[in-house]
């Protein structure tokens, strides 16, 4: 199995390290590398400036995606499914909005799109859940899938920080960006439920239609509030089958209690759960971020497609209707320093916070 | 994909129901199902009384094991290999006392062996300890691996119950054998950590030689001075790489944190932890035992093989050295209804009762 790598990154970079380790038997080899001209000395002969080198290679079997953002990595997969290359990423951004195109295009071409770094880091989560598919039926995921909130959520909580100098404490430990703005606010969570619902059900779950909800509000006094009410506060990515085509799904901070199994989830560790009809409740833990827990979860898709195995097509067949909880569940809300629980919300803005009773 | 069932009791009609309702692009059809006579007329066409018929079918491509004991099943599970028929199984007894020869024989024959439902019932750990394997190392697994205790030692903790009323409540629900001594001594236990252990290094762990200690002695007393202490009771099943062939392997009730991944983990279910080199801390959790999740496992080892998937052929490369944690862990040590915490011990049997403290 030939391999190009696209982007050389941290991830990149960690991916190019173990498959060079791998022993010989393994038979994948990383044929080229694209990334910017500063990284040509490094990567020698195996350095490309072109992205046609790699894409339409006719040497290279899989394509590995590992440079984020959205447009260039879209145009770059689409290229390379298009010339009959598998390709695997663990692009969040790009995946949440065209994983539909991206199975279909895998299809039509008889190669495999495999994305399973994009959820989770490390956790084998996404071949799981499409093993579980394929025997089962899955009607319900939630889950702690943000490492950087987690670990601030956990820091504040466990040592009584103020958001701010937690969210410096995860900077220092590389475990927030310097812009942590998409994962204080959900976005980063929202892609990932888009990831596994329309995986999980097998029809896209609109990224653009999943309500959010951040943690930017929450306070010490909020925590300990949380606290005296038995409680802890998680920031919780949920997604529930409602109908043939229809799903509620929300990203929010919930309450939740020491029985659940979310509640021993600490710091940047991740944790997915979902229910099926034969299988009841399934649970996966592991870190959700850091270079060689990604770069891991993607050599094993390239295994997987080298063994030819864990095949998926996710099939089109129209969008989902998106619904949130905000009117069928009870609320913990917030207000001018005092707290109550309520059945069911109308808006949150009308609050200082809200959080979901789990 | 043809398929042959041996033993059509809670597992294999299970198997076979899940299997008879598979979408017929799944390919896999059951030929032939061998019981007692007693099920002759339930099974139609398909029933034999005959384990050739099944074995040595030459339409048969995969036998589904679903007996249990160690003899009878070891038997069959032989000749199929010998016969160049992939074999599934669920069989912790038999698996734990010959996987080394059950992967040989599936090598040397070009076919398959797959256990996945032997340890944690519907939970896809094997197949992701294996996909682990392949691309990372391995050196550390701990877990809560039998339904029965745990659900036992839940219901005393949280319902301040004798470990007799616990267990009666377990045999009602079904989570329980009206001889419950293989899960109370630990012995099903120490078969799990031993199939797990031998994937997961590559080398068999010798199933007689690994130390086991009960929960037996267990009383609402030493649960109480347990929770007074801080800690929550567990019977967890570890194994720790020390060598290139050597580890520390137990099974015992070890005093765990509420911090503890370990610690949300109540009643029936089970879950399982390993350490990698690259990937850290992952983890698994699901139901453990029952009927429909141990035979949706067993149907997803059937389609892996169907796929081509999940490639593994344990390596015969001589026994590991077992050690325990006896004497390098600080342990709970309880008798006349006084209790302390000490480094190392030498005999458990000089005390009324003890635990690890993990």
């Amino acid at each position: 199995m030939k391999v190009g790598i696209l982007g050389c990154g941290v991830i990149g970079g960690g991916v190019l390290n173990l498959i060079d380790n791998l022993p010989a038997s393994a038979n994948i080899e990383v044929l080229k590398v694209f990334d910017l001209p500063s990284k040509k000395e490094m990567l020698g002969a195996r350095y490309s400036d072109s992205i046609d080198d790699i894409c339409e290679n006719k040497d290279i079997d899989v394509v590995i995606e590992a440079m984020g953002g959205d447009k260039f990595p879209y145009e770059c997969i689409v290229k390379a499914l298009k010339n009959k290359k598998s390709v695997v990423t663990s692009n969040k951004e790009t995946v949440s909005l065209h994983i539909e195109e991206f199975y279909a295009l895998a299809k039509e071409n008889g190669v495999k799109f495999m994305c399973e770094a994009s959820v989770g880091g490390g956790i084998p989560l996404i071949c799981s859940l499409i093993e579980s598919v394929k025997v089962d039926k899955v009607d319900r995921i939630f889950g702690i899938i943000n490492g950087t909130t987690n670990f601030v959520l956990t820091k504040m909580a466990k040592e009584n920080l103020s958001m701010e100098d937690a969210l410096a404490e995860a900077r220092r430990l590389g475990f927030a960006e310097f812009d942590a703005t998409a994962d204080i606010e959900g976005l980063d969570l929202t892609r990932k439920i888009c990831i596994l619902s329309s995986i999980a059900y097998g029809g896209y779950v609109p990224y653009g239609e999943i309500y959010h909800y951040g943690i930017s509000k929450v306070t010490k006094e909020i925590l300990a509030d949380v606290k005296e009410r038995g409680y802890i506060l998680k920031f919780v990515a949920e997604s529930q089958r409602t109908g043939e085509k229809s799903a509620k799904v929300s990203v929010e901070p919930c309450l939740i209690t020491a029985d659940n199994p979310l509640s021993a989830v600490s710091y940047e560790f991740n944790a997915v759960y979902y229910n099926c009809a034969s299988n009841d409740l399934l649970g996966f833990y592991g870190k959700g971020a850091g270079r060689y827990p990604t770069a891991t979860a993607m050599v094993s898709d390239v295994r997987r497609i080298a063994d030819g195995s864990n095949k998926y097509y996710y099939e089109n067949s129209g969008d989902f209707e998106v619904d949130n909880f905000l009117a069928s569940s009870k609320y913990y809300v917030y207000k001018n320093g005092k707290s109550e629980i309520v059945q069911g919300i109308k808006n949150a803005s009308e609050y200082d916070f809200v959080a979901r009773i789990f």
